[in-house]
């Protein structure tokens, strides 16, 4: 018999939460059970507008929805300069926390997240969408097959997006007390997992800011890039903006294979999803064109990937609560790993782009 | 009244002489006049095996090309190590001459080369055969349109196949004394060249090789990586290898739009090109997919890429023999602010990764 779906309350009424709430609904093993703003007014707007079920509870503050006994989980969209403080709080009330990423600030707020996380026997997964895609899965297939993509030798990564003059001046990602890592917490978060998740979460040894970087006059980073070196010989760069044109591309290219997306973060479209996979092409003979090209895989997509992200923190909570189960580590693992190299380049760029070796 | 075809002497039976004898014959003004070699039997192979017409003159040596008084114009294939002799001496018998990337083994080899045609009167251009594409005069239009892709704001391109053990070992372009420049001067030249193209040949402030260049037992670059940056704001990246896969990737980003192609020096097709023109794309309602994404243009290529190369340089070279014309200075230009880069990188990657300022 499958486990009774999980109760999940909405900490936060942001822009993202119209997405997630109707995730949740989506997801098989999930209910909206409440949802909670600063004010009931904020709450019950976004429950009306959002066609939330008569039965979700809505609460006038975040508190509340911590203290409501029938929350099971929380996802949380907060501007990540109130994570510290919210994701502990969640965390202490034994509430399973899908968070949105950037997690914290630094590393050292992220490790207190998680060290309350782990101290309350709480699942914690971060709100990295794509990861869940059935595509990645596919994707990685390939990156794994030694006869079709051989060893990985590089990776680059791309997203841009051309914020419009409100958002530069009022978005709570160019604030520096609320999303204060900027471009780089936000868009090159994105890029950095993908680098990540290609080379199976193997830190690079040295991390290095390239010049160009651009700020705000709050300091806040609009738009910077970075080179990555592993000590096996990998290497990788990303560039992350609010400052051009949308654009989201991961490259990944082997001894014998080759990956590319241009919309690794958000499928062009929701049902079904594609990359091109090229595998030892080769050109004809007088070299004036190719005898084989890449070739396009598509994978079908059941769900909407924030739902199955859903379901996926859902699964996890449903084993704690009703197997016995402890918390899967592999998410907080790569959440933590992701901010060490978001610290890195941030402290290259105000060491005035010198390397940062990476600690583990 | 159309000019008389210009008179093309081959000088050195190369792999890539198949492809251009080929493109010397497909272009309506150039004839095939002579081949050298180091023996008459090798350039009488090299006729033969390509089905060169019975006109064309074998010559025992490159020199003979060279004194040939029928020979308008060489093309020139030959080691890079073995440029600074050749091109010059060709120069000096006023042959004209379209000579193989890269030019030279440094700057100042290429100075030399370039002065020696400039006080005889003689044009010369690379044989970087994707810009005559028609496809890049059209990507071209693409990135000045101001309402379709706004400002440049980077660059990103990418080079690698990866070389057999039997090119690794034996190939020229492994060889200190032939091709000096490695996968630097082979595939970093195509990178850079890209680069330099989409921001109209302006030259960067600072160029930086990054961690994890690769090098041969005899010092030869295998692969890296570099990031160029400008006073204005402009970066750009490039990885260039002989140890991964077949990929050849441009990606340009302005404030408006951006451009894809991943076939960018030989097109996966011959008699069409095709790239992507992503312009100011937008998400559906809810971000879960796009509701407006990149569209494909295509462009006919009515010859080849490296016969309207061939065309061009000519059409030059008639200019300069039939109408009194003087050579065109663009092509030994961008030549040079290829080498430029070229040479910057080196000695970035020879300081240990410092960054080198460019002096125009």
């Amino acid at each position: 018999m499958a486990a009774p779906p999980i109760n999940i309350g909405i900490v936060g009424c942001a822009d993202i939460s119209r997405k997630i709430s109707r995730a949740i609904t989506l997801s098989p093993n999930s209910t909206i059970c409440a949802v909670g703003s600063r004010s009931a007014e904020k709450a019950a707007r976004f429950a009306a507008d959002n066609g939330l079920p008569d039965s979700t509870k809505i609460h006038p503050s975040y508190d509340a929805v911590l203290d409501d006994p029938d929350v099971d989980a929380v996802y949380m969209p907060l501007p990540t300069g109130l994570h510290i403080k919210w994701a502990v709080a969640a965390a202490r009330r034994k509430k399973h926390l899908l968070l949105e990423k950037p997690l914290g600030l630094n590393v050292r707020e992220v490790d207190t997240i998680l060290e309350a996380c782990e101290s309350n026997g709480v699942q914690i997964m971060d709100g990295t969408m794509w990861m869940h895609n059935p595509r990645t899965t596919k994707m990685k297939e390939f990156l794994s097959d030694p006869s079709e993509f051989g060893n990985l030798k590089s990776v680059h990564s791309c997203f841009t997006f051309a914020a419009d003059e409100d958002y530069l001046k009022n978005n709570i990602r160019v604030k520096p007390d609320l999303d204060g890592l900027g471009a780089l917490g936000d868009a090159g978060w994105y890029c950095i997992r993908s680098i990540l998740w290609a080379v199976d979460f193997d830190l690079p040894k040295t991390v290095l800011a390239l010049r160009g970087a651009v700020f705000n006059a709050a300091g806040v980073i609009l738009s910077c890039s970075a080179a990555l070196s592993w000590e096996d010989g990998k290497v990788a760069t990303f560039h992350c903006s609010f400052l051009a044109n949308l654009t989201m591309d991961m490259t990944v290219i082997g001894t014998k294979g080759t990956l590319h997306l241009h919309d690794f973060i958000i499928p062009f479209e929701e049902a079904k999803a594609s990359f091109s996979a090229s595998v030892e092409p080769e050109f004809n003979d007088l070299v004036t064109g190719w005898a084989r090209g890449p070739r396009v895989v598509t994978v079908a997509t059941e769900l909407p990937q924030e739902a199955l992200m859903v379901r996926e923190f859902c699964r996890l909570v449903q084993r704690i609560k009703y197997e016995g189960g402890r918390p899967e580590k592999k998410w907080p693992s790569i959440s933590r790993k992701t901010h060490l190299i978001l610290d890195a380049v941030k402290a290259s760029i105000e060491s005035g782009y010198q390397t940062v070796h990476v600690a583990g």
